[in-house]
């Protein structure tokens, strides 16, 4: 038998059985009324989700795609842009946004740290320009969180946007959009949604739409605007990945029975126990910032390659975590608790990386981490 | 979230993906080409499997059915039949046998213990004509095995049928059908087959097709020589339940690829572990004979009721394991290694069942259990 797969990593992640067998029906088309009908729900169930009154866009791509087009539908080559950059994904909205010309001011903070606001207020002070702030909400790279919150009190009185990649974060953290005042808070179906990749979602805010309208930067399949007024005939501008849509429909009903808080308390509390774990296991953290409830990043032991726990791990367990990117490749390993994942997705986590780690010879209190992790987890 | 399933009951059990993903695709006619081809090969898979010469025989049923149709198919009323009476599966065949006007002889044992063979032996020189026994190789509802070879080399020279229900035991522990003398070997689909419910299997020996000349116990829907004409036009007698012989051929394909050898080992492996994981966690384990392979049965602790550790792994963990039967009810629970389990299915069975004892204020070595079942299933 080939050896039974578990799927930890931070996207895609394991989609629940009704989803599935909802994706596998035979496919509908996007101009029938029944997918009218299914798209008219998806629609205020994601606004649900995304604590919002205006409608969230939702494109056929991934979430890099979201980004993109939160770039382009709202700024015009030459403008000036700050962005938060804490990693792998920090990174990325430097590279769109020079891609399209737009002149960026990096506030830099090292992997695994959260960004000092300070440092934004500052620049946002020192140059009232500044057309928008770029940020994650949760660095997947590092495991680290930043404060959404904080900055979008700063640029709320400002002719800044606030723009959040919340790919790894929607839905796993409180994000109330309309509250704090996020202008674009972008999100992918294959993290906390539970679903296959193939889907990106974008809330725009009103301040957003204002800048959209003399933006200038060259779009196409990414016309927010498009998207916008295709929404109201509850279609979307371009064809909608008609199976991934009906899958949302069913994680969305299944967040909603849940409940907001509880879709909340569930990504904590199991965040918490593989946190609490791993260090009972005597491994250490490699975020020295808030860390996320998405993804946690661990340090290889002493001595242990992080690619050969990730290794270790797929090839002799059955279990695909995550490496570390760039430079910390090699120096730490990742483990999520995004979506469809319950306790024993946590226990099987922890087991799994310190039979890993022993097996390869490293230091790891076999069975301490799985014991932490089991008292955290018990239901009273 | 409604609370992820994990299935470990000794059946059903989970499925492989490959054979669920078979089972769903368009139902084909079971007199098509294309049925005759898979039908032809899951026949050549199944002998593999049974380690026979002789066909065996595929019933659209569940194992009780077989089971009938081994008593049915080759005495007559008035014979007389010893009956290995160590459980519920036991008691079943002495009511099967009286159904049909069979003379029993029960050779007790106490539930958990495995029969004394000597016994058997006795009771065979005692009377010879005695036209069977009748056996479990795995009693389900205690986790104890019986002696299958040293009760096929006592009849094996007799006109004696050795029958044996292997509904768990087939593909989980050597059974060569042939090399042994086993005369009827009855199993199910939802045990080491990983399939849904709705198929038994009957490995007849050329020994019991003689029986079966003379036989006069009345039958109809279990007609075994019907059957077996049906067989060589790759055929059964009746509609065969098409998307669980579909999915046969893939579970069959899976075990094929993985050899009997390491079928067998993998049983045994996560037996193993369960058992020292469930000892270290403080726990004892119900049988005092041989320990199954397919399911182990543990003794709650004092001061809790095993219904309700079974209830509070389903309500609050997620988790169907099985509780005890008949006067065993509140003493014992079981756990399954059946079919597709592996490493974190052992992992998840033991953890789980320390928290639900902790979650009951029952006494229990919370995550010592898992530590010594990581220890065990170690990959080097």
């Amino acid at each position: 038998m080939t050896l039974k797969k578990y799927l930890l990593a931070p996207g895609p992640v394991p989609v629940p059985p009704q989803a599935l067998n909802a994706m596998a029906a035979p496919i509908i088309h996007h101009r029938s009324p029944d997918f009218v009908e299914l798209f008219s729900h998806v629609k205020e169930d994601l606004r649900w989700l995304y604590q919002t009154e205006l409608p969230v866009l939702i494109l056929a791509a991934t979430g890099t795609g979201g980004m993109e087009g939160s770039v382009t539908n709202f700024l015009s080559p030459g403008d000036k842009a700050l962005v938060v950059n804490g990693g792998k994904f920090g990174e990325r909205w430097t590279k769109i946004c020079k891609a399209y010309g737009i002149q960026v001011t990096e506030i830099k903070c090292a992997w695994g740290e959260s960004v000092d606001v300070n440092q934004i207020e500052a620049a946002l002070k020192a140059d009232p320009t500044l057309k928008a702030v770029y940020m994650q909400a949760s660095e997947t790279s590092t495991g680290a969180a930043h404060d959404v919150k904080a900055v979008a009190d700063l640029t709320r009185n400002r002719e800044t946007l606030c723009v959040v990649d919340a790919i790894t974060a929607l839905g796993v953290v409180d994000l109330p959009m309309d509250t704090w005042g996020i202008d674009l808070l972008i999100s992918g179906s294959q993290k906390a949604f539970m679903l296959p990749p193939g889907l990106a979602f974008v809330g725009v805010s009103e301040k957003a739409w204002r800048f959209n309208q003399t933006a200038t930067c060259p779009r196409f399949y990414f016309d927010f605007a498009k998207e916008k007024k295709a929404l109201e005939g509850n279609q979307t501008a371009y064809t909608p990945a008609v199976s991934l849509i009906v899958g949302l429909g069913e994680v969305l009903k299944i967040m909603r029975g849940e409940g907001l808080e509880n879709v909340f308390a569930r990504h904590t509390r199991l965040a918490h126990a593989t946190r609490e774990g791993m260090k009972a296991a005597g491994l250490t953290l490699f975020p020295k910032g808030t860390p996320s409830s998405a993804v946690t990043a661990v340090n290889a032991p002493d001595g242990v390659d992080s690619q050969d726990i990730y290794k270790t791990l797929r090839t002799k367990y059955g279990v695909t975590a995550a490496g570390g990117q760039d430079h910390l490749k090699g120096k730490i390993f990742r483990i999520a608790h995004l979506g469809y994942a319950d306790t024993f997705d946590t226990i099987i986590a922890i087991a799994a990386v310190e039979m890993a780690i022993t097996t390869l010879g490293g230091k790891v209190n076999l069975g301490a981490g799985v014991k932490r992790a089991q008292e955290l987890l018990l239901v009273k």
